[in-house]
């Protein structure tokens, strides 16, 4: 069938959305895009999760895709590592890589977006509809029903429906009634809320890292603006958020734990900022499969969320969309065939990430203040030195590779058993040695 | 509140459903349940899942709470161990309790739910209207649509709405919308099927066992019923069902896996009901909040639906009934501040009891068959044997105890630990004091 007669509709018009849209328009589908928000590029005010992402290999490799990589690295803001915030207010980087030297990049959502869209635009064969609500699905019949602002109700059949609707996804609410599904939504225990440390403060801050106050149960970061400003986000248990009811209680609690962090935000818009927004919440979840037959797939969040302590959610609903185009189209598959194939490797390389994500929200709160992380970041970095090709650390793998995230993990618990093997092995074999001379002793 | 003016609704009519009514009604309340089957005591052909199940002793324990624990009791068939069936035929009896001799009962789901809903119907304040499914929900307004067998819409205004309706409650999909509450439902690979061994073959069946043919990946067990016949229930995973889709296959796995079962069930009957049955799923629920404010509370495996292998989904059922009538009545709390209790303290042991069950699930199938098994369980049953208060194995304290579930693991992780930090220590000791050796003879 010529592609220009395959009509596509992707659900949702955000990062991935608009990316997947893009792939599928520069093949030369019909697509449409339908997006319940208005317009991004012309909107006053930005809704949605935070304004700061960190763009890193997988997501750069994915734009480059639809050839916008380059254009947007050259926007985002270099962050080479870690700076490392004590409570007494010391810094301490930590390079991400400290062989090459590689780094994330610090973007603005709105932008990413923006120039996403503008992309989508070019083409002739792809249609964007903002201000309208999926509010029917028949994923049997392909037919949809888009609500617009005014109220009007609009019917639309596709060919194939995408997915790209977020981690309340409704079009996956569809496809869990379709199959035996596996399905999984948890949310933690913590929740964040973004401050601000203003552009006249940028040189209290050292450029180019990722700023962490990790204080074991509560945890801040910052990442920095193009214009010159930072966002802050502190991560703490909910009932931490309900129990700082009051200015004292808050402004108390920010000099006991982050004693530094009140001079850089200002005292009177940590306060404003504080009282006026309400904690956001994080889930994670997990779908077993993505596609039913070849009506309908899943990708980005409405797949996978994850808790954001890996950097990777951009990262990896970008990555979706360059293995979905290469199922498709690369590999000599039907659609069908392709979106199956697509599903069945991506989950568990989706799940992976997704428990990375959560492992990283305790080392991130706990374990880079603890000496055993440390050491085994220094014992990491000098094989890493030695045999890069060998020993790549869990962190680079994620980060600066294009390799599939359960192979990261294989590749970590294989350096974790190699040193446990080892002095678990040691161990026995003294044992049974102490042991056979005890029984021998006790025999003679 | 006069409790006679408080109208609680039931969804759901089967086992716990029924319980959970009853002990509502001889409260005082007035209490309506809604079934969408027919009355099972009338209808011909029994639907839903197994149709033997295990009693054990919470399940006795919440049948105690509304009077009818003895005449149950007295009518199920007492199991006093495993009877684990080898692949030459062999038999080998596994007894649960060496020590006290505890058994488990074979009791039919039929008959359970007919003497549940005949005590339900007992009381004047009680009233069960069956054919009624629920349509709509509205949990905020506590109001109710049932639509009736002939298409007639009932609209039901309650005080408090009890979801009894199982694994795929639609009491619970509305009580997801309503707050951040995590949720999983995972399918697992094996599905099963029913046969049965005929009466005239029972003398070939050693008596007051629960029959296990341990195949690894496949697993086979068989109850007896009143009538002398034994159900049996093939788990297998769906893959190898769906191999096995000609007779002479079915009878070739029959020979090389089950050889001994062929003579019991009867090959023609065999291969009759294997071709006329459709393998059933088996799935594993959690949600992490019970109820919502005083509006709604779920009971039984609308709360925590379980993989069948510790024979403990009804026994945990009945006794959410037992646990949410005492928090209810005995504590001297609000409505509200039951439910909350309730949900709080129920949950993390009706989602140990659901991991312990997919647990039991390997151990069934495979465990049983290892040497490191047996010498556990021989070690186990010294050691309860010798301090009976101090070590209960796990099986004894889930199936012959009232010790929350979560008790009941961590007390098996305290027995697993202290065995294996003995060793551990040991080892590292022995490690250490080599390395110190070591190093004084390469510095001497």
């Amino acid at each position: 069938m010529d592609r220009a007669n395959l009509k596509v509709v992707v659900v949702g018009g955000g990062l991935v959305g608009s990316l997947i849209a893009t792939y599928f328009g520069q093949r030369g589908y019909n697509v449409h895009l339908y997006e319940y928000r208005e317009d991004i590029r012309t909107s006053e005010l930005v809704q949605g999760k935070s304004i700061n992402l960190a763009l890193s290999v997988r997501g750069l490799k994915a734009l480059e895709g639809i050839g916008i990589a380059d254009s947007v690295r050259a926007y985002g803001i270099p962050m080479y590592g870690r700076m490392i915030h004590s409570v007494t207010g010391k810094t301490r980087p930590i390079p991400y890589d400290p062989v090459y030297q590689q780094c994330i990049y610090s973007v603005g959502r709105k932008h990413i977006n923006e120039v996403l869209l503008n992309e989508a635009e070019k083409m002739p064969n792809l249609h964007l509809n903002f201000d309208r609500k999926l509010v029917a699905l028949d994923l049997e019949e392909k037919k949809l029903k888009f609500k617009s602002a005014q109220g009007k109700i609009e019917e639309v059949r596709a060919d194939l429906i995408i997915g790209a609707d977020g981690a309340f996804s409704a079009v996956r609410s569809e496809l869990l009634k379709r199959s035996r599904i596996n399905f999984s939504q948890t949310y933690i225990e913590h929740g964040y809320l973004e401050l601000a440390i203003p552009p006249e403060n940028n040189h209290k801050m050292q450029g180019n890292h990722l700023h962490i106050w990790p204080r074991d149960e509560f945890m801040m970061i910052a990442l920095p603006n193009q214009d010159d400003s930072w966002t802050v986000t502190l991560f703490m248990p909910h009932t931490q958020f309900s129990m700082l009811d009051k200015k004292d209680k808050l402004l108390r609690f920010f000099r006991d734990k982050f004693p530094d962090a009140i001079d850089l935000i200002g005292e009177k818009s940590l306060i404003d900022t504080y009282f006026s927004t309400k904690p956001s919440f994080l889930i994670s979840i997990k779908v077993s499969k993505y596609n039913y037959k070849d009506h309908v797939v899943l990708v980005g969040d409405a797949a996978h969320a994850m808790v954001p302590f890996y950097g990777q959610g951009m990262n990896a609903g970008f990555e979706d969309c360059r293995l979905l185009d290469d199922f498709l189209h690369n590999r000599g598959l039907t659609i069908r065939e392709g979106l199956e194939e697509y599903s069945k490797s991506r989950n568990p390389n989706a799940e992976a990430i997704c428990d990375l994500a959560m492992y990283n929200y305790i080392e991130m709160r706990h374990l880079v203040n603890t000496t055993s992380f440390i050491v085994r970041k220094f014992f990491d970095n000098c094989l890493y030195r030695i045999v890069p090709s060998l020993w790549i650390p869990l962190y680079q793998s994620v980060t600066f590779s294009n390799m599939d995230y359960l192979n990261c993990i294989k590749n970590k618990k294989w350096q974790d058993m190699s040193l446990e093997k080892f002095l678990y092995a040691f161990g026995v074999t003294s044992a049974a040695l102490a042991f056979i001379t005890m029984f021998k002793i006790t025999t003679k």
